[in-house]
C-alpha cells in the first residue's frame, strides 16, 4: 500500500463563544483539515489548528507546510512506515501540527488496513475514556454554574479552570466550585504560566486543602530555580503542558522532576512522539492524560483514540473541544455521557466528513 | 478476536559446539516454545530461553510461568490489547523470557490478523538489517579464522568477540583481527564484567588503536562508580546489556551517562517493552541494536523482526544463534547473505513449526 495524495484545506467554524486564557484568546477554530489517500482506497484523516502564540505556526504556514514538506515526505511511502516518516520528518524543525496531522492521518489508514479502530492498533488499553472539560472564564459564580451544568447534562466530573491571572479570585473561584459541587468533583487549574513562582507558591497553599487533581503550569517554564521551588512547596501535582510539547523537552522535564503529569497533545505530537513521550513517563513513573489544543471533533477523536489506546494516561482527559464550536465537518460528533467518551469499534478513527459542511467551511 | 489456548512446549537441541563466555558455558539449547492459539484460527509464535546465570530462570520455571501466570492472563484477551497484557503481567516479578514470548507470540498474531509483517506493524523501518556474529572463543589464530570464515561465508563483518578473562590474550586477539582482516570488519569485544574496572581501563587505551567499535559490559554492572571511571578513561563507545535487562535498569543506565549503546533483546523484554527501551535511547541519543541470547531460529527471527522495525536499531545485531545449533524447529531457517538477514514479508513472524522436528526434539 503506498501514499498517492495528501490534501490540506484549511476550513473556519466560529465558536459559541470568544475563548479567553492568560495568554492568548480565540473566537473561531481556523483548522487544516489533512486528508491523506492510498492506492488501495483508504483514507486518512486529521487535523492540524494553528495555535501561532503557541507554536508559531498560522493556517497558511500549516498548508504549505504540508504542501512542500510532510506531504512529498510520505508520497509513495507506506503508512506502516512509520519509522521512515519520523526519519524524513526530521529534515524540518518546528511546525508540530502540520507534520502530526500527518502522522495521524496516516494511522489512520494504517488501522484501516488492519481492520482495527486506532485505540487497538495502539495498545487497547480501554474502550471508554473520562473526560475533563475546559469551563468557560469568568467570576466564581458564573464558573460554579458552567461546571453544574457540565455534570448534570454530561456527567463531567473534571473541570479544567483557567487562573493564572488574579491569584485572589483564581482562589476565590476554586473554592467556590468545591464547596459547590462537594468532595467528588475533580478541580484541574491551568494558569498557562501566569504567576511568578512566589505568586504560585502562595496560591499553593491557600488551595492545599481543596483536594485539587493537578496545577498546570503555574509559572514560567524556562524558570528552572522558581518552577522546583514551587514543586518542593506543595502537595498538589504540577502538569507539564506548554514545558513539554515535545520529545526532548519531556526528557528535560522528566530529569528536572518538577512536574508529576504531563499533558500529551495529539494535536501537537501526533501518535508516534505521543508514544514515545508516553513510554517516557511510564519509565518516570509520571501520568499523562491528553490535553486540549481546542481541537474540532476530529482533534478530539483522535484524542479519545490516544488515551484509550494508552494505559499511561491515568487521568481524565481534555476532549471537549468541539462543543465550543457552532458545527462541525463530521457526519457524527463525539458523544460524552456520565463524562466518558466511548471508543467507536469501526477501523481507523471512524471518521466521516459530511462534504456538504466541508463545502460550506471550507475557506 | 480472543486468545483461547497458550501452550508451552519444552524442547532441546544441541549445540555444535560449547559455547563458554565469562560467566557461564552452554552446550544444548533447551528453550520452550510458546504457541498462542485464537479463536479465529490464527497461531503465534515464540520462544523462552532459560538463562538461569543471567535471570534465574529454568525451563521448568519457565513452563510454570506460563501455564500458570501469563497464559491464564492472556486468555481471552484481543492480542491487539497490549496495554492490558502489560498491565496484568506486572503483577509478577522477574520470569522475564516467559512473559516475553507470550507478548511475542500475541504480537505474531496481531501482525497476522492486520495482514503485514511484524517488522512493519512496530515501525517498519527496513528490510534487511545487518548481522553480527557472535565468534566462538579460542586463541588469536583460531578467533581469526573463524572471523574470516564468517566473512567469507555469509560476508558478515561485524565480530561479537567474547574478552573478559585474560586482558593479554584479549587485546592480542583483537589486534590479530584488525590487522589480519584489515580497516573493513567491526571489532565488538564483550567482556561480560569480566574485568575490574582498573584492568578495563588498561584494555582499552590498549586498543585504543585499534577502531573498535564498542566494548560490551567491561566492568560489574554495580560498581557504578567504576563504570563512570572507565566511560571518562577512553573514547571507545560501551555498551550497556547485562546492566540494561529490563525499563527500570535502562532509565538507570541512561541518567547514569556511562552507556552510548544498549543491546536489546526481545528474548528478555518481548516486542513491546524493547519498544519502550527503543523510545528511551531515542530521547536519550544512545543507539540500539538487538542482542543474542543464543537464540534458535525462532528468537533470531523476532530479533530481526524488532531490529528492521526500529530506526534507533542503527548497529549490526546479533542473529546467529540458530547457526550453533546442529538443527531447528522451523521448516525454514533464516538466511545471511551479503551479511544481512532480509525480512519476509508474510504476515506476522513468518514462522512455519516443523511438526515432525518439534516431535522429535520436545523434551
Amino acid at each position: 500500500m503506498r501514499v498517492t495524495s495528501v490534501e490540506s484545506i484549511p476550513f473556519r467554524i466560529p465558536l459559541t463563544e470568544k475563548k479567553i486564557w492568560a495568554r492568548g484568546a480565540l473566537d473561531a477554530a481556523e483548522h487544516v483539515l489533512v486528508r491523506i489517500r492510498t492506492d488501495e482506497g483508504l483514507t486518512g484523516i486529521a487535523e492540524a489548528p494553528p495555535r501561532p502564540t503557541i507554536y508559531g505556526e498560522s493556517l497558511r504556514s500549516i498548508v504549505a507546510a504540508v504542501e512542500d514538506w510532510f506531504g512529498p515526505a510520505v508520497m509513495g511511502l507506506d503508512p506502516y512506515e512509520t519509522e521512515k516518516m519520523l526519519d524524513r520528518f526530521e529534515r524540518w524543525i518546528g511546525n508540530p501540527t502540520a507534520r502530526s496531522a500527518v502522522d495521524m492521518a496516516l494511522t489512520d489508514i494504517k488501522a484501516q488496513a488492519a481492520g482495527v479502530p486506532v485505540y487497538k492498533l495502539l495498545g487497547g488499553w480501554t474502550e471508554q475514556v473520562p473526560v475533563c472539560v475546559r469551563v468557560p472564564t469568568g467570576n466564581a459564580d458564573a464558573v460554579v454554574r458552567s461546571c453544574a451544568s457540565f455534570r448534570d447534562r454530561y456527567g463531567i466530573v473534571t473541570f479544567k479552570i483557567k487562573v493564572g491571572m488574579e491569584p485572589r479570585e483564581d482562589v476565590a473561584t476554586l473554592r467556590a466550585v468545591r464547596e459547590a459541587l462537594g468532595p467528588s468533583v475533580r478541580l484541574c487549574p491551568d494558569a498557562n504560566q501566569g504567576y511568578n513562582p512566589a505568586t504560585a507558591v502562595r496560591v499553593l497553599k491557600a488551595i492545599e486543602d481543596l483536594d485539587v487533581t493537578l496545577l498546570e503550569e503555574p509559572c514560567p517554564i524556562d524558570n528552572d530555580r522558581g518552577r522546583r521551588k514551587v514543586a518542593e512547596s506543595t502537595t498538589i501535582p504540577l502538569m507539564g503542558d506548554e514545558s513539554c510539547t515535545n520529545l526532548a523537552e519531556v526528557r528535560r522535564q522528566l530529569d528536572m522532576g518538577v512536574v508529576s503529569v504531563i499533558s500529551i497533545k495529539v494535536a501537537r505530537t501526533g501518535f508516534a512522539v505521543s508514544e514515545r513521550i508516553a513510554h517516557l513517563c511510564e519509565a518516570a513513573s509520571v501520568v499523562n492524560l491528553c490535553g486540549t489544543q481546542a481541537d474540532s471533533s476530529i482533534g478530539v477523536i483522535c484524542g479519545a483514540h490516544f488515551a484509550a489506546s494508552c494505559r499511561n494516561v491515568k487521568m481524565a482527559s481534555e476532549l471537549t473541544g468541539f462543543m465550543d464550536m457552532v458545527d462541525d465537518l463530521l457526519a457524527e460528533t463525539p458523544k460524552i455521557e456520565n463524562g466518558m467518551i466511548t471508543l467507536s469499534d469501526k477501523p481507523g478513527l471512524g471518521i466521516v466528513i459530511d462534504e456538504a459542511k466541508l463545502r460550506k467551511y471550507r475557506i
